[in-house]
């Protein structure tokens, strides 16, 4: 038997060598970092050094970065009680805060009216497809552009954004919030009064300095040009199924995407069906974001974008990483055109029949 | 050079070698626990598993525990927007979100009036003082009591509890709220709808991984009487300290407190240049809880308990576990005592001259 091969890396990501020896050593630094004594000081560093590293990875000041449990609650701190305006494209823990009146395009861009009151995600976790982030956008959300994509954040023109750390090869359970000096939020969790009174909880040590390794080892991957082989290798998989079904639906394509991820879609067969027989065939894909993969029902993304209920339930997602091999990604696209074949014999039949 | 030791385990404990292996088990569980594939069943069962060890060592069931980031986001979970009734003794993560009417008595004790509108403490992390928790009561952090006292939260009569792991041997930045069936409470964190709907968010598998394996593990110990060894290892201390300086303040000295803090106070002699002495004679204690550490001003619990500015602002707080060895306490104890007499000497010193 063949091994597992995962190709949901926009569902989550495998954990980065750096991120794993950065949170061992953080397992040995036993003080809490808010206490004054020397072990409090160690894992206070080891909190500071992280934020350093994502704030450069970032391009923002470490002053700037307040660290958070994840996306979830970053969200939650920079958008409740604001009524931003927002598109359905945005991911649930947005929706859940603001106000869905923008509209999405065909092509899955976003018009903003009014960038200050507005939320806006850099790019798409289901489609990959890249919004043009407007100055002065109040709340950009950050967590699939973030190490995939050249972004800093001080030259965005974005007051808040957030990151979370599994999404970019760190652990699950901890991102932030990076926001422009001077801004004010009403703090969620009260209490001892950590990360400057704007989030209070002991800090996630292990977690912080996994997140930091990560987002330093992610900077480097994409200084490196990596994500470009990426784009590359993803565009090989696109062309193979083109090949095989040469009306395959093809998501964004042509447009500024993320460098990878594809979304597909052969109206009528269904997404959480592939995703079943993918599983069994040991190819680990999604039909849409994780946190509504339970859920049967068409992604509410792709029907921001205009796809009737049928194609937006048919859509399967192939996300990858720098560590995703050809051979695997091939062998996936044979096994996917061979249950497409089969599929296809089967309806022909059925049809015939 | 001695090494150093470690007697701020209520700040936070050293993690346990459960936890680890626990933890470096879950960083080799690639998938998100939301997604439906192999590699997504593998994350969820890492975190029901710990939801299962977490229910067991708590006496709760699975299906009660909300996994958070945390006391602080549990605290607030639990009392945000409820207005209910607390005293001064309990943790700023619960005054944050009380009204702070009720009275604590000299001996710490909290006289609470209507319990189902009323948040009380366990135990308290200062002076390790017990409460007696009332049938019906709204809300208790179990925090500093979980794994240290026996406690069955089925047959507590409390609604609503809530742990932070590192308390007792997991990571720091994960905790749970439990809570009674058929409550319902308000979700901080929307979005993708984990934890039933009550806590969106991808899960810290990694965490509550280590979680789950502390909670076993200091559950077993518990059982086993090790922290009444604990409780027996601090006693000694307290005796030595007396009999150094006979009219030694020990708060709750002979009331039902943890087995493993100690808090006295000598008057003038302010618990922050304690701290700072003895960090520097190698031993890391604390000055209240961790959170306020930083800021020099007088315990809001002990001000609470009646006593004077001055003494409050003078308590030394020491903690220890199951690992602390009976030499190094005692070496912290010399230490202490040589400190103690050579203020002493130059009080008595400047008073005469």
């Amino acid at each position: 038997m063949s091994a597992r091969v995962y190709l949901d890396w926009n569902a989550t990501a495998p954990l980065r060598a750096e991120a794993r020896v950065a949170m061992l050593a953080a397992m040995d630094v036993v003080g809490n970092p808010s206490s004054v004594h020397a072990e409090g000081r160690a894992a206070r560093a080891v909190v500071e050094r992280a934020r350093e590293q994502l704030a450069e990875a970032l391009g923002a000041a470490a002053a700037d970065i307040v660290f958070t449990s994840g996306a979830t609650e970053a969200a939650a701190l920079a958008l409740a009680g604001r009524d931003l305006q927002c598109a359905m494209v945005e991911h649930e823990c947005v929706t859940a805060w603001c106000e869905a009146e923008l509209d999405a395009g065909a092509d899955g861009k976003v018009a903003v009216e009014d960038p200050t009151n507005s939320a806006l995600q850099l790019a798409n976790g289901e489609t990959g497809i890249i919004q043009d982030l407007p100055e002065g956008l109040a709340v950009s959300d950050l967590v699939q552009g973030f190490g995939k994509l050249p972004f800093g954040f001080d030259w965005s023109g974005v007051s808040i954004g957030f990151v979370s750390a599994h999404k970019f090869g760190g652990p699950k359970g901890v991102g932030a919030l990076v926001m422009k000096q001077g801004i004010d939020l009403l703090p969620r969790m009260r209490g001892g009064g950590q990360e400057m009174g704007r989030r209070s909880g002991t800090e996630n040590v292990i977690g912080i300095a996994g997140l930091g390794a990560a987002a330093a080892a992610a900077r480097r991957d994409l200084d490196n040009g990596r994500w470009d082989e990426v784009a590359a290798l993803r565009d090989r998989l696109e062309s193979r199924l083109l090949d095989a079904v040469p009306d395959l639906a093809i998501i964004g394509r042509g447009q500024k995407r993320l460098p990878n991820v594809t979304c597909f879609a052969v109206p009528g067969w269904k997404g959480e069906t592939q995703v079943m027989q993918m599983d069994l065939a040991g190819f680990a894909v999604s039909a849409g974001s994780a946190c509504s993969s339970g859920k049967v029902r068409p992604s509410k993304v792709l029907r921001a974008m205009g796809l009737d209920d049928v194609t937006a339930s048919s859509a399967l997602r192939v996300s990858i990483g720098p560590d995703t091999k050809e051979g695997d990604l091939m062998r996936f696209a044979d096994a996917w055109i061979k249950a497409h074949q089969r599929r296809a014999a089967t309806t022909g039949a059925a049809a015939a029949g």
